[in-house]
């Protein structure tokens, strides 16, 4: 790459239209970072396609000369995803943002890819549907199928992935592909659709997805209930799922971030280990889950168990749980946050969770514990100061402890915030031999590694 | 292949014990076919491993010498995904039939490929759980994925490919992976669990499954509805799912096929189409599902709205559904089935229905029309008399019409099925482009063209 820097670019100028490319620095220090704590680095130049044929023509100009393609949505990545470390071409599609079809009967919808979460849901109110994935940011839906995103209410609806039904993907040679088809099922050809998502740019650029959605439930009730401890918040949610009870979302908030969420908030909740759960469904059936899910509380000791009124105060629950992670950061200026991912199944998350909060008060590290407990997917959100570089090391050590306790337990190094840069050093230690399988198809994928280098695959 | 025909299978013997390889006649013809029309073919050995590292010295064998190999687990698929059509290995995995781990807490099994459902049904009732996927057949595990089998209840459960969280697969090579982990979600690597479900053999063989289970509901009810015409049937199911009622499973069978429901099982239910539906939840929510539902089929003209009263009566009901294809075989000796699988968006399917009901009666041939309406795929069964070549040909084309009316309409060739060798014509039309993504990774996983060949690629 950049053999022939400084001329390239002026040739990819005469490609588009003029206020589609630009080197202007405040737009590539924009696109030079995610939320991350990963260190920014500058892509040579931003590129706006509108079109899944100009992407077309990108990527064959990119293949070509051999240019680095990094895909950009709206930066909200946590693990260095969209930051360009071998430079070249950051392609952002915040003027791909259509929503292309609403097909309700089939509840399905045809988007392009810089379309947000809440510009979709906006759109699909109206016909009495909603996007389910959640993932707190107000993300695109071409960066959330690129990671595999998930959220709060994976434990009821499932997790990118199971919404995605087809992808139109350009290859970075520049063909274009259709991965699926617009049915509920299909036992055709061999599962790319799969592969694609979650592939963090690295195997192709999307410029269409068809995505499943769902109706809005008759009845939506929430709730917050207080424990004495971390471990018996945690038995409740395996409880109430043993139990059967479909959950919509189920959150460990534990006292740690109870006390930010006040701060931030002006809030007045008891700080201490909380679950925060939504049921949906019909009225009688909704009655019955909530009932049966207190009294499962109420055995693990529970303190309060509050049931928020209204549509508002529901929406105000959730605010308040998403802001969590700016909550941490607005009350350390000047440090990043590093949030770990690990993922074990429902039966390890007990000791799981007692071993992080071990871990974190063994580092000395600010650090909370949170969580969508439904899953076995818990996040330790901690604090550092870039710059110190004792308080870095830790933090990784820190990090590193708890992919290996997940691993040893048949766990994984990353539930929905995907690979990136920051979880590359974990992939042999969790796939063993796959891995090479992983990479073969890379290859073949991209065999002049021009497609996000760096990420999942180590460099 | 068979380069050292005669002395390869001696050789091979000396790898197992004498009773796990073997060329007697009868052994090889029941290795020769499914249960599909296509024409059967004799392996040149089976062979029945006992654990992983025998199978993976029979695949060491098999790359070394070029031997295809073909894996059978009962010989219950319909697209002759098992037939080895280049002689060879059939590697029989009733051995491997054991039920390694029950975890209930984490709603997961472990268990060889050779394990039916209903043998793991009938373990999993202790723990209060049950496997969700219901194909009729009583397959094994490891056929199940790989075909990516669903059937009756994945409307509301998911297909086989949503269970699979977990395969031990051994390459063509011999090498192992294991291509997930025990979590309920990751985002860790690239997704090749779901990319070897559904493979029918083609990328490797699967020695091991984790899967995930499900808690028996609280209160499961079934009706039976009855319409005046399949049009106002499907419109119900259509309907029903518009609704947001979670049905359990919802099955269209045609007046056709309730004559021989009544035929083969005694039961005089009223010959017109019929919704056979299952509903599972907690006694309050059931009922209220089941009032709406009913008072949705009221406006679609319903004449009977019949509740089965007990768990036998509902069991019974599904077993006259699943026995069906086998009340067809009964009543036409000498004829074999052809059953196609099409899958289409629900708003589709109404009309998809109605063309292949007029297809059907174009043709002149014996069909009835049944399905998984919920999902969009229905079956035409056809009985066909393979000595009579204007027969077969006329069937053929049935099929190539309902597939590319399906196709035409953003649909797939094979709901669930798979492809076998009777789908393979039709892959290049369904997928494009990806199609070559699709051959790219059977070439790199099968560089010497040994695993299942002819499968789903066309030889």
């Amino acid at each position: 790459m950049n053999k022939m820097h400084g001329t390239w670019i002026s040739e990819l100028k005469n490609l588009l239209q003029e206020d589609q490319v630009t080197v202007n620095p405040t737009v590539l220090e924009q696109h030079s970072k995610d939320e991350s704590y990963h260190i920014p680095h500058l892509p040579d130049v931003v590129v706006f396609p509108k079109d899944a044929e100009e992407v077309r023509e990108i990527m064959r100009f990119a293949y070509k000369y051999e240019i680095p393609v990094t895909p950009f949505g709206l930066g909200s990545s946590l693990e260095g995803h969209v930051i360009p470390y071998q430079g070249g071409i950051s392609l952002d599609f915040q003027l791909m943002n259509q929503i292309l079809e609403v097909r309700p009967d089939d509840f399905l919808v045809r988007v392009q890819p810089g379309v947000t979460r809440t510009q979709l849901n906006k759109e699909l109110k109206k016909y009495g549907l909603f996007f389910s994935v959640d993932p707190g940011a107000d993300a695109t839906l071409g960066g959330m199928a690129a990671t595999n995103a998930s959220g709060t209410t994976s434990v009821r609806y499932g997790i990118m992935r199971d919404q995605v039904r087809d992808l139109e993907v350009v290859l970075s040679d520049g063909r274009m592909i259709h991965t699926g088809s617009m049915t509920a099922k299909s036992s055709s050809g061999l599962y790319i659709t799969g592969l694609f998502t979650g592939s963090e740019g690295t195997l192709g650029v999307f410029t269409e997805l068809t995505l499943k959605v769902h109706g809005i439930p008759e009845v939506t009730t929430a709730a917050r209930a207080v424990f004495p401890s971390t471990e018996a918040a945690v038995r409740t949610a395996v409880d109430i799922l043993s139990a059967g009870i479909q959950v919509a979302r189920i959150e460990l908030v534990d006292d740690r971030s109870i006390k930010q969420v006040n701060l931030y908030n002006q809030t007045d909740y008891l700080v201490k280990p909380t679950l925060f759960i939504e049921f949906h469904g019909n009225e009688a059936g909704v009655k019955h889950d909530v009932s049966f899910a207190e009294s499962i509380a109420a055995e693990n000791l529970c303190e309060e168990f509050l049931f928020e009124a209204d549509s508002k105060a529901i929406a105000k629950l959730w605010e308040v749980r998403h802001n969590l992670a700016y909550a941490f950061a607005h009350k350390s200026p000047g440090k990043k946050m590093m949030v770990t991912d690990v993922c074990v199944p429902i039966s390890e998350l007990v000791g799981a969770i007692k071993d992080a909060r071990l871990a974190i008060e063994k580092t000395g590290l600010d650090g909370a514990l949170l969580g969508h407990v439904g899953d076995g997917n818990y996040h330790a959100i901690i604090m550092i100061n870039l710059s110190d570089s004792e308080e870095v090391k830790k933090a990784k050590e820190l990090n590193a402890h708890l992919v290996d306790y997940a691993l040893s337990r048949g766990g994984s190094c990353t539930g929905e915030h995907g690979v990136g840069i920051g979880k590359a050093v974990y992939q042999r230690k969790e796939h063993g031999d796959a891995l090479d399988i992983m990479l073969d198809i890379k290859k073949i994928l991209d065999p002049k590694g021009i497609l996000n280098p760096g990420k999942i695959f180590k460099g």
